[in-house]
């Protein structure tokens, strides 16, 4: 499908640029801020990938995502101030590529036969465990361990899906639903300011 | 053997405990409180059958262990003022997963012909990652490299456990062996307060 | 080809030095500085393995990499001192070691078909990836995200070496310039103090 494939393109981009620009921030030197940027862009699909035995990785079959992340990295790395201005659309490019992310890796575990909780573990993990590795590679806490509807969009969005799919709904139509959802909710928690109820 | 199944539930119970209160104490949301509950359950197991090549993990093959994980996530969560009295028997639980992930661990390297070395090694990364994946989420240097004889237990367990399997030991009882040595270090050294020697 | 057998090795120990020596710094106990010495040696090439489908890895395969990195840990941990004197060659082998991981680590993906983006990368992980996770460990930002010419001269290394094998230089001569390259460009960084661009 050609549309996801380009989805799927803008999301690494996004990623890959949230991954940089942290690096930038932490002044890292031009290598940490690309490590960061790849890491941030491939890091969960890539580990989907291991988990569900389709080895080598995603990226190492189709090296297009290697270069798009490495390119929008040294942009990121050269015009920082630039990147400034892009915040905001960035934030709608980065929902993007959160929905992208979540059902191209729920529609592959299902493909894998996994059941459904370990489906929608797949879809949130290809969509989220790239910043969290970015976090880690920070040292800081992973932001979507604390904070905002980042990660239940995933979740809801690949619930959707593992629903959706048990029904006659043609393949791209749940596709195009699971992804809709988690962009919904993601850029709706975004404007409302939303978040989850946190441990006394 | 039914009886290593259900030991093997209880230590995820009390792995998935000792994650989801790490993440109450760290003032994490509802997400990141189960995300941290389910690692420090399953991720030892997961690194394991990631390095033996049995892909999809267990715990997406049979994902009791993953509802068994969110479930007691959720109970630390929604009621954390109960875990603190349950605190004493919990330390008693966690022994026991110890002693079983190193047992289950071992045993599984072993079936898939690792040298000695190799399946001790197993054992302790089903029996410790998790709780080092905790920590790393947690921003915290791991427990287990700094403190206590907690780790050590699980060398001593996959040791005997690798020893006895050269013998003509029935295995049933080289497994109670291996998990019974692990489990009686790990409360003696709970209850005497041992720890090993610090670099100087 | 046993000299890269050899190096191999002597990489190995001089990686499981610094490893230790990291714990040792921490005040880790005698288990952190064992794990730290063995991740730091052997975690890149395992991660290699898993992103290759090479399963089990290299060291679960041949032991001998899992008692050369223990030995030198229980050396460093029980002869701190000593470390100290041995600094200056501890770089040089250092260095060794980095331009044996990158070549290894390059070939190995080229001979698996991986794309020259991906063999790059495969080298720099051979040889970076276990120093990330120590220091990751230990709760630090990963000294190569921030400083000096490490990881490039491993870029450089394995960059030379996917275009050398396009030639038809014999194999062992492309192992050998790949090696030179990143041994060469590290002490010269090591001896001039250069660094990377670093992000404003």
């Amino acid at each position: 499908m050609t549309l996801l494939y380009l989805l799927d393109m803008i999301g690494t981009a996004a990623f890959a640029a949230s991954g940089a620009w942290a690096g930038v921030r932490r002044e890292m030197d031009l290598l940490g801020v690309l490590v960061l940027g790849m890491v941030t862009a491939i890091g969960g699909g890539t580990l989907r990938d291991i988990l569900l035995g389709d080895i080598p990785p995603f990226c190492l079959q189709d090296e297009t995502y290697l270069w798009v992340s490495v390119v929008v990295s040294l942009l990121v790395f050269f015009f920082p101030t630039a990147l400034e201005r892009f915040k905001s659309p960035l934030l709608t490019l980065d929902a993007i590529g959160l929905g992208t992310f979540v059902v191209i890796g729920t529609g592959k575990a299902l493909s894998f036969e996994l059941g459904p909780f370990g489906a929608i573990l797949m879809g949130l993990m290809t969509a989220t465990a790239g910043g969290v590795v970015r976090d880690v590679l920070s040292n800081r806490v992973p932001l979507i361990l604390q904070r905002e509807i980042y990660a239940s969009a995933c979740l809801a969005g690949g619930g959707l899906m593992v629903v959706l799919v048990k029904t006659p709904l043609p393949h791209n139509l749940t596709v195009v639903l699971g992804a809709t959802a988690v962009i919904t909710l993601r850029l709706l928690a975004i404007a409302k300011n939303w978040s989850l109820p946190r441990a006394r």
